[in-house]
């Protein structure tokens, strides 16, 4: 890990924004603002950028398959470390790069779930519906292993807590996770296409209700439900 | 994401070994076999494959602060692709992999919570207590992120179900998770010291209850009850 986790990165976790006063939601697009099947996380695009995160993905995943003892590896790691060191010299300090991340697309293009500059994400893709629904299509592979050929129990909470925050958002009313029971119903493999949903099911007052599922092969392996509270932690500034 | 998610690498979902007589839980330290403050999971080491598993982390972090506009990007790109492709080919085909993995250490160098293999992977640490509890301190960076300087909720989620997975293992009965439940009390900073704890309260028969913490600064941030059963899925072979 870098050594840029300095402290005063954090913003004031205090101060709150609350959702109703705080200006649309950073970068989703909404029911009331997209029409249906509008995609709603950032794609991976032809851009310098998300092709190195992509090839990033890629050693990421090989590396798992690697042999330990093939006589290349050091050799690699000169050159990954070197490149590290190039882009971390010109990378922005956290606290800046936190102001203007907050200040322009938020997370979206940065989250550990649909991020497709994030190397942790998949990427998933979620597309929302007319009713409410929003929903896209994932194959795991072994980074996200737990079982023997199953995909670990912590990612499914993971992709699914992800869904429900960008349902909510769909929906027009978005706020932080409160609480999320994540049922497991059967395994969930890896190397299959899964399909992974979820909607928001009603809100009272502050509190917002969700649920989701993720399902293999038309079978539902891991169920969600989720307590949302409509607030938001201020912008960092 | 790599052409690798073969069809038919997915072991045989239905079969299942009984943990009674599965042998012993793979590669994971037990209260019975090891003295107390025993380190359960795998830390990073001076080799090959874990100098280019950290580059490949470093990486992922600095891409996420990295001038999009960078001139130099384009060539990362090209060197990481070039490396990319030849540990690709190098690589085990994924069925083999797994039978030799879970032939071996299991997941433990490769899970995505404590795996010192697995760039989405911290990697946490942790420790194995007297009493039962299994302990470790992380500090998480922008790829981690989910509210404005805050860990994102999934990933919470997902160290909890892993930590709870490994006291498990240490108090010598462990299992696959059936159910989840998290709470958030306040949200998570990015850049501190967290620390994580989970614990195997009771069992009955297959029946498994652990729970856990994240801490900051001595505050528990979020909480997590979790019910287990005590069956493994079938080692691939």
């Amino acid at each position: 890990m870098t050594a840029d986790g300095s402290a005063g990165a954090r913003p004031d976790l205090v101060a709150e924004e609350d959702a109703d006063t705080a200006g649309p939601s950073f970068a989703f697009a909404t029911l009331a603002t997209r029409p249906g099947g509008a995609t709603l996380t950032s794609a991976v695009e032809d851009t310098p950028v998300d092709r190195v995160t992509e090839a990033v993905r890629r050693l990421g995943d090989a590396l798992l398959r690697t042999d330990r003892a093939d006589p290349s590896l050091p050799g690699f790691a000169d050159v990954l470390e070197a490149i590290a060191d190039r882009i971390e010299a010109g990378a922005s300090p956290v606290q800046q790069r936190l102001v203007d991340m907050w200040a322009g697309e938020g997370v979206t293009r940065h989250d550990p779930v649909t991020g497709a500059e994030n190397v942790i994400a998949p990427p998933l893709v979620l597309r929302g519906e007319p009713d409410g629904t929003v929903r896209g299509e994932v194959t795991l592979t072994i980074p996200y292993q737990g079982p023997p050929g199953c995909v670990h129990g912590g990612v499914s909470a993971m992709l699914l807590d992800h869904t429900l925050g960008v349902a909510n958002a769909w929906a027009g009313k978005d706020g932080m996770t409160a609480q999320l029971n994540t049922r497991y119903h059967r395994p969930t493999p890896l190397f299959e296409e899964l399909e992974v949903w979820g909607r928001q099911e009603r809100t009272e007052g502050r509190k917002i209700w969700t649920v989701g599922e993720i399902r293999a092969r038309g079978e539902v392996c891991v169920s969600v439900e989720g307590l949302f509270i409509a607030k938001k932690l201020a912008r960092p500034r």
